[in-house]
């Protein structure tokens, strides 16, 4: 009798977590920046290139989620697919400083702790979002710094490449048109001249990838990777590997993951304030998304969009710029992948 | 006629301007960093230094104001008083990183036009806080770190000074201790190996200044600066460069200075989050900001305090910890200077 009862009891706690994994949503989205997109600059080649690794890294992500995975570990697999692609501004393939080099940035956040970690300025560590993650995990600090974020990323084990890797070709080439002895803009950032207004270098702004996804735990997590502005100078640092503007995620409210022209985003606190909308004015995602990207952003004059996930599996993934490479797999499966407005 | 006509415009209009002047109120805030000050490592003499130099700080500051300056105006002035002074972790006497040195970290937000920058990492700025004004007033980006921060300050003529200017004795003998033989936490910081105990050396986390500012134009500002944290390596960066964490300001809400133990600031968005709440829960300042320092900070662990002003000159300065060197002149012209709790 007594085994009997354990039995049942057994079956019955057996029955509850199953029930309980089933009832719990899945869902996931990504984005490998937005900008200017022209058609002019894009092949149906091309364009399937881009749509594939959507798929690809959205895929990868899914199925982490679909094994029991924790939201933060769909956003590294994502996250890390796209780095690990030329295609996009981060990690292999990211843009090139003025002096011609490859500075990265990144960060993640944890919706159900709270807890955080960015990298900054970093040009060694393959994988920048993993070193985001180390900081969160492996560290009492939220936020690391060039030399001393790849030296905390060796002593963690993380694979360090040579500068070059992340070099491609075509990086090289549209920063050897911006620093031609014929560019008026050469090597010049400033208020009255600003990064390139040729469209196929302008794109370069806004290749930033990201990752938000909720696991059948009920939790969120954000990331966000990038290789910054184009030519960028002085040790810039955009809003991706800052928590707040670039990243964020509480399970009360949202995660977000930013791309744009990341100074607005610094300026605007956009990734916490979609959460704040959410939390003090009761919006729901869809809106509180679009207060801030379609209109306050609009009106500061900042570029860009984000992807952005809530509790209950509900998406957005507004942008106020001609394009934005996106994917997400819904939490009834459904898979959607786009580049350009609806 | 027409001379009479032209000089009771011009009366009219001047008393109107006077009118104008005197209705806005001009108010400011400063503050040299919110921990564990205790009584034990404090004499008469030490707290004297610390008020006088909190009263230099903030009458030269109301100064400004008071002769027609900008809100960022007096908000340089009243920081590079405290930066220069080596009580204070911030600029001259702040703290060393574990290898020795002094890095500095300084941002700046003009509520009027929600432009800000930020410089990180900096090691050779004489005012960090100069260089955050320049980043924001001459260049497209709101951040720049480390060599590329310094050599766009050099490029600005700011002063730049060897990083020795920065180091202070007091300084040099609590790293010593801390990185002694016998000191089991030497040079190590993780999760669970967090900054020393010892109260005299964990003061020193948290000596950050800052000030915010009303002008009579109505406009506010904000600004922060440190050393960041003791004995701090790896590039570490805490709140006092991130806007909406350590450092925000917006005419239609608050300017905010944060102080404290960073991290917990990042996360909690904390800056903005107090400007979050007046805007979308109708808050007014103080309940806004003793929300955000005194329950959901003290929630997460995080220690630390804020000052906050709105437009009407309201002035609130909570803090969690044992104390916060804190002083301020109300638009009544009244003048108050603290350091432990009333």
């Amino acid at each position: 009798m007594k085994h009997l009862i354990c039995l049942l009891f057994s079956l019955c706690g057996l029955g509850m977590m199953t029930k309980a994994q089933h009832q719990s949503k899945i869902a996931i989205a990504v984005h490998g920046g937005a900008g200017t997109i022209s058609k002019a600059n894009m092949t149906p080649e091309l364009e399937k290139e881009y749509t594939d690794k959507l798929d690809e890294a959205v895929s990868a992500g899914y199925a982490v989620l679909q094994k029991g995975g924790t939201a933060l570990e769909a956003v590294a697999t994502a996250i890390e697919i796209l780095e690990n692609s030329p295609l996009f501004n981060a990690g292999k393939g990211a843009v090139l400083t003025n002096e011609g080099t490859v500075e990265l940035d990144a960060s993640v956040m944890d919706g159900k702790t709270l807890s955080a970690g960015a990298v900054a300025g970093v040009t060694t560590i393959k994988n920048p979002i993993l070193a985001a993650i180390a900081v969160m995990q492996k560290s009492p600090h939220v936020m690391m710094t060039g030399r001393g974020a790849e030296t905390f990323a060796q002593q963690q084990g993380l694979e360090i490449v040579p500068n070059s890797y992340f070099l491609e070709q075509h990086r090289y080439e549209q920063w050897k048109k911006l620093n031609s002895g014929d560019n008026p803009e050469k090597g010049h950032l400033s208020p009255k001249n600003p990064p390139s207004e040729d469209t196929s270098i302008k794109d370069e702004k806004f290749g930033t990838v990201g990752c938000v996804a909720l696991d059948q735990y009920g939790n969120l997590a954000a990331g966000t990777s990038t290789g910054g502005m184009m030519n960028k100078r002085f040790g810039r640092i955009g809003d991706s590997p800052i928590i707040g503007a670039g990243t964020y995620a509480n399970n009360q409210t949202c995660a977000v993951s930013a791309t744009g022209h990341g100074e607005y985003f610094i300026r605007a606190v956009a990734a916490y304030d979609i959460a704040a909308l959410m939390a003090y004015k009761k919006m729901p995602l869809k809106k509180a998304a679009e207060e801030v990207v379609m209109k306050k952003l609009v009106k500061m004059g900042g570029q860009g969009g984000v992807i952005a996930i809530d509790r209950k599996g509900n998406i957005a993934m507004p942008f106020n710029s001609q394009g934005m490479y996106r994917a997400c797999i819904y939490p009834d499966g459904r898979k959607y992948i786009a580049i350009y407005k609806e």
